[in-house]
């Protein structure tokens, strides 16, 4: 069976070493508690909760899915107590507001603890994972007597969330959504329709399912500026804030999926359910997308975790499995064979999968410190351009992190050899687990649509200009360190081609708007390996300093050091390839027919 | 449900139009008989087969699984019906040899028809498959007792083979086999010990299992060196050759897989079973290599299919599926939105899957062809340089075929967005199934271990000049098509650094071993991405001389060309990237401790 521990020294020099985390969490109001006693206990707890009650029913939950049985949905064996212990210890409402039962410490804080969920057990870590972007729906949203009504419940983890918003004929799409809602005389509304890829749609894990929706009024606008947003309990809250009444809506069936089978994806069916609007008529979407910002970086963190995750275990089998000697001759020539770490093409693997595991951990705590600065600081230029350089960087976290969590799981399975191909061993799982964060809460074609065309070419280039001036003030300042020029000087190139290759693209696309949609995903990818450049060579300046002080541990501030020259040497490069294709452009693309693409088999 | 239709007009253009297949068949003494109406009407008849009795079966297959009962292994339903008709077609010994039952038609007949077993049915494909590679060993190394007993109810189909190498602790390093043989007074042998990864080791389709079984004689020398290659066949054949007593091997257990669960992977314990020594003492593992060679060429095809099955059911649904509106405004206005085809995205991935599936099976074809030439020609030397080509080029269709295929099917998961993600639509069954063939027959990376290594390097470069002088004279005859510049000069300038990058690798591998294993997967796929340039600039000069007689289906040869400048565009430029990574070097691979790999996590 796979293993985990947190990599809570990592996370030691990341938060604290290389981004001053307590520094951080000193100076924002209302994050003074978060000390670092704190939150050193908190991650210790949390690494322990993950790995003694999420882990051992990973897959346990993989094997058996979920049932639905009586028009109700069992979770595996095990994911109910799991949940209660996860209840009882206070971790759903980390984060939340202390108005509404919450604990109040840092979003960033509950992203840490989230990787450590995601590697021990994606399937479950999506039953709360969901509660929180309905919560912050309701948060921003909601009136004061739906925030007390449903905001608390789900706080406390008593109750869970879901968002229903994809039907079988939109998902991308949602301006051709057809559930439809009509009001009531007592202000509340009739919803009726069919959501589909519900994610926690119906479990048995919490005492009430707290459904957002996105629904059309009668008479409402066509598309997506029709579309409004209700709350549908499982069971309607009686005059005590209990469960009460059962609401009509219900799992039609379940769908079978490539992984990911402890977590009960619904076909949920509305049939004139009793709903509530959240905000106003028609403004729907825009209230969704305050849950859909907090879920993408959330899928991000899910990519991280595998990376992670994939990366320990195939580390372990690594150094145990004896196969051939090493080119360069013998290194452990009492034993049969070499452990198969001695071959470069191994460590290849190996690294590939740590440099993105570090990588993803690097810009996951960037992004969560911006995720801070925009709830908590008291000054509104800070907290507008930690909101820009954080929409900047979503679409970045969310597609670029779980695209190379996917990959480091297969290098997992690959490191396994055949062995990786076999259930028991864990490794096939995480890459079946891993493949859906490619695709939900909007694919990485439509990240990357978000990064290139919304984020940076409809400002005209400006919020790409806050990263690049930051990476160029880091690139200055660091110009003179001798040891670090093999990071520093190639970064600095890459830096200005962003700039540069933002420019070709969005002259093209004056010309033709196909011109961003040819290059978006390439203009991703080259973003999100800049952007780990940038984080790797500030670690690598942490790591030289912390050298000079000859540290105890010094082979881990090393291995470190080491690992970010391989990820400028080996995954870096990768950017040649995307710089070449961005500019490539769009005619190869447009120039077939659509009709002429089957030629080769159409008879 | 997915669909599928054999490619019969792309494979018209390669085989007939490109590499002049009907020449090839009427020069080669003994295919004479492989005209173009025999080609034709064959293909026709495979491509039927495949689709009314392969295709049905996939997600059956992938479904129910095999199952072990009393300690036989049975097949999905229907799978033993399908090959039973499969068998009466005649269909297993259309490539075997005439003495042995086989009808004699050329291999890279067999193989073309491969790539729709394998489109439309992986797992079933290789019960079928795996006989072929047991066949080739008995014909180049059993006697003429073996043969008579053995090749012949294999060339028929009505026994199936086995090969019998991996055990749990030794899969690619066959030295450390532990398997025992010893003699009997009769000139058989005793054969104990354990076999593991054993596909189709036992199933109810056949009368009879030949399995082919690695094992080692008492006093043989250690390592690699004192391997021995026997028969042990599942009943022993009676005085009439019929199965007649069971022989004590079995299947221990079936392994729970990530894909390919039709097909039986067995434990298989041979206890005191019977066995007959194939070729000279010791002398197994060549024997065995007779076998791989074949099969890794099978593997590649395997790559190709699904490929190819991928790319025409996301093609289907590209054109189905309505969402969001074309950037540059409606395409289809009178309906709620566009089909996701408009999207150059979507095109992107679209185009990834075509140019892998129509860039595969040019390099198969040229495979096949040099396959037929080295069983076939009755010149020397001509066998010689197409054995020498064969060899350099069987570790690129192995490998490449089967990253790039893994890689098509999960585009085509990516372009179904979250239905791509559930079973019932058959796109992520394509993904699974296609992960093992990144594993098994030698793993990516012992592919390109063996490509710049032993074939590259160990001759001194001269197997790869063969081929990069012809790539030259091709660029050099068609310098002066002015429709062709786009190609041609781009795959020069790559070829040229192709054999640069050798020299490179080459002299760094003198100093010190590590820096082949360094390279070689970067090389691999370096290697892949240039022979499908020059296979595509060849495909390119033929639909351009094509078209110049403006033939009725001229939108056939612009959709090739199309799909060819899309290849140089958009994923030749990865070359850009594997090209300094190969110029990286080991240092950054070998830097860091063994020990220091985990310090980021461990305690």
């Amino acid at each position: 069976m796979p293993d985990y521990q947190a990599p809570l020294r990592d996370l030691r020099f990341v938060m604290d070493e290389m981004l001053d985390y307590p520094g951080h969490y000193a100076r924002l109001p209302g994050l003074e508690q978060a000390s670092p006693d704190i939150v050193a206990a908190i991650l210790e707890e949390g690494a322990r909760f993950c790995r003694e009650e999420l882990l051992p029913l990973n897959q346990v939950g993989d094997r058996q899915g979920c049932r639905l049985e009586n028009g109700e949905v069992k979770a595996p064996e095990g994911f109910r107590d799991a949940y209660q212990r996860y209840v009882e210890g206070g971790w759903p409402g980390l984060a939340g507001d202390p108005e509404y039962g919450g604990q109040g410490l840092p979003q960033s804080l509950a992203m840490v603890l989230s990787e450590m969920v995601c590697a021990t057990n994606l399937a479950w870590g999506m039953y709360p994972g969901l509660s929180h972007g309905a919560a912050d729906a309701l948060r921003a949203h909601g009136t004061e007597e739906q925030k007390t009504t449903y905001l608390a419940p789900l706080v406390e983890g008593i109750w869970t969330g879901t968002m229903c918003l994809t039907e079988p004929h939109c998902g991308t799409d949602l301006g051709l959504i057809k559930t439809r809602a009509q009001a009531n005389a007592d202000g509340s509304y009739v919803i009726s329709g069919t959501k589909i890829f519900i994610s926690a749609g119906d479990h048995d894990l919490a005492d009430n399912i707290v459904h957002l929706v996105l629904a059309r009024l009668p008479d409402a606008p066509q598309g997506s500026k029709g579309i409004s947003l209700f709350i549908v309990p499982k069971y309607l809250p009686n005059a005590e804030g209990q469960p009460g009444e059962r609401n009509s809506v219900a799992c039609g069936s379940l769908e079978h999926k490539m992984g990911i089978h402890g977590n009960a994806t619904c076909v949920m069916n509305f049939d004139q359910a009793t709903g509530f609007l959240v905000g106003q008529p028609n403004k729907g979407l825009s209230c969704m997308f305050t849950m859909m910002n907090a879920a993408r970086i959330g899928v991000g963190i899910q990519g991280l975790g595998v990376a992670e995750m994939s990366f320990q275990n195939a580390l372990s089998y690594a150094r145990d499995r004896l196969q051939m000697r090493a080119l360069s001759g013998p290194k452990a020539a009492d034993k049969p064979a070499d452990p198969i770490i001695v071959h470069p093409d191994v460590r290849r693997m190996l690294l590939t999968q740590k440099a993105f595991a570090e990588g993803g951990r690097m810009l996951v705590l960037y992004a969560a410190q911006l995720v801070d600065v925009t709830e908590h600081s008291d000054d509104a230029a800070e907290r507008e351009h930690a909101e820009t350089l954080l929409g900047l960087l979503t679409p970045i976290v969310k597609a670029f992190l779980t695209e190379v969590g996917f990959e480091a799981a297969n290098e997992g399975v690959q490191i396994f050899g055949g062995h990786g191909f076999i259930q028991e061993w864990g490794m096939e799982q995480l890459v079946r687990d891993a493949r859906i964060t490619r695709l939900y809460e909007g694919t990485t074609g439509i990240q990357a649509l978000d990064l290139l065309g919304r984020k940076v070419l409809m400002s005209q280039g400006e919020s790409l200009k806050l990263f690049t001036r930051e990476i160029h003030r880091f690139c200055k300042s660091a110009a003179d360190d001798e040891s670090l020029k093999g990071l520093v000087e190639p970064l600095s190139r890459l830096n200005a081609e962003w700039g540069e290759l933002t420019l070709d693209v969005g002259m093209r696309a004056m010309q033709d708007r196909e011109e961003v949609g040819a290059a978006s995903v390439d203009y991703l990818m080259y973003s999100g390996y800049v952007t780990l450049a940038y984080l790797f060579a500030r670690s690598a300046q942490v790591a030289q300093q912390a050298l000079a002080s000859e540290p105890s541990d010094a082979a881990f501030y090393r291995a470190r050091l080491d690992t970010a020259h391989f990820y400028f040497q080996r995954l870096l490069p990768r950017t040649r390839a995307h710089a070449q294709m961005i500019k490539a452009g769009a005619e190869s693309l447009m120039a077939m027919d659509a009709d002429d693409f089957g030629l080769g088999f159409e008879i």
